[in-house]
């Protein structure tokens, strides 16, 4: 069996914790830009890698039409492995839209509970995990956080831990 | 089809890059103790891990011995997905050493081209892609960097870019 | 002339964003514990120092009863080198109230504009400038950001600009 | 008493560990440029600073006449203020040059024992507290480390401590 990696894979980023940045100037934790290249940069990835910077905006903002787009964005994507970048918060809904157009694709995804630019991000070590994810696991969507992976229909978030648990 | 991660993993620290740290005596990098369990808190890993710090040497260093130690705790491993943290110079070697014995088990070594300690180290995103090839890969021996993962008898170093190739 | 360093120095911490942390729970950032004696470390110190932690607040909520207790805590102060951390909003007044009290006194307002927790912040940089105003200028009251060193009563925080400025 | 600051001050760049880098494909730490830019950038400098890059090496590398050289950029200086980046190893040879030389500037010596570009470096705490005692002190040449600062004929650095101290 040969590895499926040489097809590349898609990055698409919706904002979250992962892509928070501090603003001088208003004292909190904003969105400017995506982090990803300096991210892939730091990670010396070589793995071809399309990034498809769909929104930038906090998973608590994000409305049925919004989890469309990513619908839409994972269904047009020529790479059949793609990781969405995402809040932590809502990740599992949007999950649920893209898990239930059973593509024939492989979409896992993933996000933040510190953002990249503050001391100890989870960010860096769970765009790994899900990346691999992406490239390994059957076609299907899932939700990739502290080293685990879940199946859309089998995960929430414990918001008294910030951790992510199975159902059942 | 289950997901085969709630049985845990483990992995088997040997030194290399990855847990180089500055020693601001002597003005170079040692080796001192394995950054790993730093890492895995940054990344909030609810995965059960068995850690087995094994060695602290620089890759260069490492005989033929010390590979049969890596292969004997890969053999003695309860857990059958297992991530070696390795220097990059002979990870081949090593994961040759493994893949030779042809374990019932998933056996990812990985690694580090800047130490954790080092501003810009893509130590967290090859843990976090090393530990989810673990789990998610049939089973032998197989080296994860780059963001890409290598069959152990298809994969070298390229010296002069730093990165690691498929021979063929 | 002797260099007057050997005497010591005081830090007194009120919090500002200089000590914000964030909380991956909550999301935001909040005050927990002061960064400074990790920030001392890092910077090897071995002045001899005194650390009164006095509030740990943002300087927006900081009342006049906050400011009389910072200029008690000054001139209670054994050592006569003293820098007060501060958040930028309100520094400018603490600064006065501590000023018009005309105490034998070097006091050294400081804070950052990006919190220590955060990638690029000011605070280390911020810190040693402060400490060294405190040990070398005459008594007074003085607010040291921007590698700028202001008289109590010649100074203004820019907000636009996120940076302090002399009045005249 | 006006504070002399508006005049601005001058930083002479000659390498040593504050300035190193890691080299991923050498794997070691070498020169290849100064991080001083990014410093001041973070620590929102906006006090008038020149600029010398005058050297990028290991102090231990340093000759007599590459510390000629550092006293000619002193003595050509337009500003008063100036801060000398240097290798801690020879650092007070190098002071001792100036300090000599009796030049009517305060010239203030700092370095780091741990790179920037390593976790917990003292490079921007150095940097601040050098700064601003180049601004305040009177003239003459001096050693600022760990937070204290010393004449040039009244330090050595305690190799085994790896701190600086007074001779008497």
């Amino acid at each position: 069996m040969p590895l499926p990696l040489e097809a590349g894979a898609r990055i698409i980023v919706t904002g979250g914790t992962f892509d928070k940045r501090y603003d001088a100037i208003k004292g909190e934790l904003t969105f400017k830009e995506t982090h990803l290249p300096a991210i892939l940069e730091q990670a010396r990835v070589t793995l071809p890698l399309s990034i498809d910077i769909r929104l930038l905006i906090d998973s608590l903002h994000m409305t049925d039409a919004h989890r469309r787009g990513v619908l839409d964005a994972c269904r047009g994507s020529p790479e059949h492995a793609i990781v969405v970048i995402h809040g932590t918060d809502t990740m599992v809904q949007t999950a649920e839209v893209v898990g239930r157009a059973e593509l024939a694709k492989t979409v896992v995804f993933t996000g933040a509970m510190v953002p990249y630019s503050v001391q100890g991000s989870d960010a860096p070590f769970n765009l790994g995990f899900a990346l691999a994810m992406a490239v390994a696991l059957p076609h299907g969507a899932y939700v990739a956080m502290n080293a685990r992976v879940f199946r859309w229909d089998n995960v929430t978030k414990d918001r008294v831990e910030g951790q992510f648990k199975a159902l059942r």
